[in-house]
């Protein structure tokens, strides 16, 4: 399966944080240290989602903003 | 000013392509190598983006999926 | 690679429409019958994204809205 | 009221989960079976959403993906 | 017809510029002063946004950043 | 630093609910009286957002959907 959203950063989870409905995961990557990623605590679980767990942050281009000094 | 939105990827852009209405700025960053933003043709115009920019692509984290092999 | 977006719909390819950065993809599914997707164009070159493809439309949790009568 | 957002797709709430700021709303429809919404739990209650309600599951062009095999 | 997206500014179109797959519509409001909403060219069509149209800027709640000093 | 996002609507904060992972916080501007911004938790505490602050709500021009009468 080959996705549209091409934007992908491999790290490594450092902390999932459940909450009822929506999961927190942080993601250790080379730059810029740590992405935060929001997605549903359903989904977290069914990733199975750990401390020490190789993953990709998965980006669509159309929700990338710029910022310049 | 300080932005909610705290994912910030820092880098250089590498490629400025404009359609009549959306822009594709690609800016080169340690890893993935490259992450692809849309943003409005104006917006490209307004931050007079360009080639050898040094940028930050910005993220709200709620935009962020996980992918895990 | 399993993703954390799992709203997956399954469906064929009846139009791709390609613009200068972006790119429209049209959709067949049993309901609501059509499902557009709007993607870059880069990407809907890189998948050859074209009429009678089978695809998966794939929407991330938070970006679904609910309407009731 | 015409909404631009017109990925619209039918069906019945089964289920309703309130978080203490978001609320996940699953939503039956013919295909792919379920759709999951996360909304904020104040939508959730002014829509006064309970299983049983027939909804509409609206996205934005936008935001949908594709995958492809 | 009630959706789950509140956050509804009221406003009137002063421009709608069509590039081939996307289209920007300009919203003069009271405060900014004008929003930009860029939407599928098929929706501003099928909608038949025209300068002088009353409309309503529709943002989902998860799609809100917040900015301070 | 300038940000390609570029509709912001100034307000002042009346209310900051905090969940777990998510915090709801309700914006009071001219038109249309509130909005409501869902962002993490986290970036609440960060910026220490609390009533009365002076604030500006942000919001990327592909997130604005447009509705017509």
């Amino acid at each position: 399966m080959v996705l549209s959203a091409r934007n992908g950063i491999k790290g490594k989870v450092t902390d999932v944080k459940l909450g009822e409905v929506m999961a927190s995961v942080k993601i250790e990557v080379t730059e810029p240290g740590v992405i935060t990623a929001v997605i549903t605590r359903e989904s977290a679980e069914a990733l199975e989602l750990a401390a020490g767990d190789d993953v990709e942050a998965v980006i669509k281009s159309t929700e990338v903003m710029v910022a310049k000094e």
